[in-house]
């Protein structure tokens, strides 16, 4: 069965003000949404980046694409490698490490890849995760995924998680979480204010809820020397520490003396990395991620390598609609060597592209769908109203630290600024 | 759809005397073979070890396959652990390098994954290459695998390959077996004779083919010293020097100041070894082989891993009949980063449990079928025939040394000997 027509569509969906270490989210959230029309009426999808640098890179491997058989992977490589031609695409807020041209490589051609095993698991009559080696588990546990926050965007009204800046409310937005989809580890997006707060943030969520795992996430927000200070403080406390520190050699220093694993999606991103990694014993986890890791296929060969040298493995998230989700939680679904709770931004946003129910969460985690292909179905209205949204929102790529100065007019982002 | 009936056929098939460092190949090689029996008629084929050690894992793991998916993975998974129990497979001859639970684990997991992947190719009407993320090339290169070999075997005939005990005559089999396949690349299975007998014999094929990239392997029977002695002798002559000495430690120790790659299917045969393999530098080039190493999923991970190690990658053969071959084709067929021609004892056999003309040599390459599955057809009449050979030869392990014993009365199998 060959590819017809491929369409990609840009959306934009409404996103609160959540910070982190370089900004804060701006009121909408860019992704891109792929369909591979086949023959037979088959459509494959695929969920990724939003951002005008990445669609030209992704349009123009469309290009290439129709006449290609939805087996044919190696083909649509070509087509990315050819498109991307060794050029680089950076996503500019840099809360997922350096930039290459493998990483750029390998983004683009997952967002394919995704599209093509849907497409195959749609023709074949099999959910994805049977084409990836079937189901070591039914359900994929996530965690909640808390960020500080303003109350409201610049210029809209509140949304209903309101201000979070303080460990009461940290606590406070956590329970409601978890009261809404049974959470079982929780995570805080760090590096937002000096470290003895957010040290004081997760001591209050420790207290709230002894049984939780939790982490920390200051996206390299702190130096070398405060990352083994908070990890000291924090001994105990934290399942794992994520990317207290920029680099390979900056975890490395934490790591010796880190009493908790060091978890990382900024300082091994890429295939590259983890030679070097390994050998300054830099990290403990991986975050893995498919839409920069190359897509679903060599994820699970990611995880095999983690296992082999004894390392964790976990999911790292960006904002992401439900094509991506049903793409992590297939994976997961596969992934025998899933040592920790993914991540995921799912509970901040209120609009979808896909038909609502296929993705529900109990208990903090999602059952892997069972249907066809990734399991879920798009909405044509509703991506006819992200796709407007899209047009007239104005943003064209990701931009934290701009906004930012809307609410902080100083602001810097700023790596280990602490 | 789900299995039926799981059926396991041992078999023998006439196998020359092949010397290496354990003795000599036996009159009858032992093989085991898979049917799948599934709803529907679908059946799916496998092949591995005959040695009886192995058959007792298997139909144990066996007997709890019927109303499985075909697509469970998992569950097969399962099946092994809980028939393997922890126990270790040894397959005395210690060619594969060291035994341990895992690779037991992974052999036996193997056996059946092969055969799970063949049916699913079957149901889905697709080659196994298209479930493994479709051809990355048409064709699969394999080397010509020489043997020094006694002209008879005790009590037999001669065969039409002759004796070859000496340069010229490593030669001439050479020339004979390009005339017949078209390798363009060769490999002499060495620790048979003093090294420097070996070295002479590798410098008559140089002079022979000056073209063909050449490999020499004596499976560990020489010391480190030795060793590196060799590989400055036939520095520029080799494309890689294969397991020339046993061991991480030993091999490392050689490669320090070997001026070709080093490659293993002795030191690095489970993923256990990799970390301190890379660590210690201890070899350029792994030959996988999918029946120790997990099946063809995991050889598929572990190309990945290879290459992100930069690591090369060659395909290690045991003797072996058109299921395995069809299985490695398949494999290979589906692997970016395989970076030499792949071994395989091909030639040597005179009989198959296939039907023939799937697995056609040309230039010394393969096609990868197109056919549903691994695309090879078993002849019942020929699995029978093999069959009453296995049960009328008396064989029930493979033994080289015990039957070297009859030509060499007092030939002792030693590592590193020389
Ligand atoms: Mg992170
Ligand atoms: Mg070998």
């Amino acid at each position: 069965m060959r590819i017809r027509e491929v369409t990609i569509t840009p959306v934009a969906f409404a996103d609160p003000p959540l910070l982190n270490v370089t900004g804060v989210h701006e009121p909408y959230a860019l992704r891109s949404i792929l369909q591979l029309g086949c023959e037979d009426g088959v459509v494959g999808l695929g969920e990724s980046y939003g951002d005008e640098d990445f669609l030209v890179l992704a349009n123009k491997t469309a290009e290439s694409l129709v006449g290609v058989d939805i087996f044919d992977l190696p083909a649509v490589r070509r087509a990315a490698v050819a498109a991307v031609g060794g050029g680089i695409y950076a996503d500019r807020h840099g809360l997922t490490g350096g930039v290459s041209a493998d990483k750029t490589l390998q983004t683009v051609y997952s967002f394919f890849e995704v599209a093509m095993l849907d497409a195959q698991g749609k023709l074949l009559g099999r959910p994805v995760v049977d084409l990836l080696g079937a189901k070591v588990r039914d359900r994929v546990d996530f965690s909640a995924y808390l960020f500080y926050k303003y109350a409201a965007h610049q210029g809209f009204q509140p949304d209903e998680w309101g201000e979070v800046l303080t460990p009461e409310t940290v606590v406070s937005s956590a329970r409601k979480m978890i009261d809404r989809y049974g959470f079982r580890s929780i995570k805080l997006k760090g590096g937002v204010f000096p470290p003895a707060e957010e040290i004081a943030a997760i001591q209050a969520l420790r207290d709230a809820f002894p049984e939780h795992p939790l982490r920390i996430d200051p996206n390299g927000g702190w130096t070398p020397a405060t990352s083994q200070w908070v990890a000291k403080e924090l001994d105990g406390v934290l399942e794992y520490l994520e990317d207290p520190t920029p680099g390979i050699d900056g975890m490395s220093q934490v790591a010796a003396v880190a009493p908790m694993p060091l978890a990382t999606n900024m300082c091994v991103v890429e295939y590259a990395h983890i030679p070097p990694a390994v050998e300054a014993k830099a990290v403990s986890v991986v975050l893995s991620d498919h839409h920069f890791w190359g897509g679903l296929r060599l994820s699970s060969a990611l995880a095999t390598m983690c296992e082999t040298f004894g390392l964790g493995l976990s999911m790292h998230s960006n904002s992401h609609l439900g094509i991506s989700l049903a793409a992590m939680v297939q994976l997961a679904g596969a992934t025998g060597h899933l040592t920790y709770a993914c991540d995921t931004h799912w509970p901040w946003k209120t609009q979808d592209v896909i038909v609502p129910g296929a993705l529900d969460f109990e208990g903090g985690s999602v059952a892997v769908p069972s249907k066809p292909g990734l399991g879920v179905e798009l909405d044509p209205d509703a991506l006819g109203r992200l796709h407007s949204t899209y047009l007239n929102c104005g943003l064209r790529r990701r931009d934290d630290a701009t906004y930012m100065r809307r609410y902080v007019p100083d602001f810097e982002p700023n790596t280990a600024r602490w």
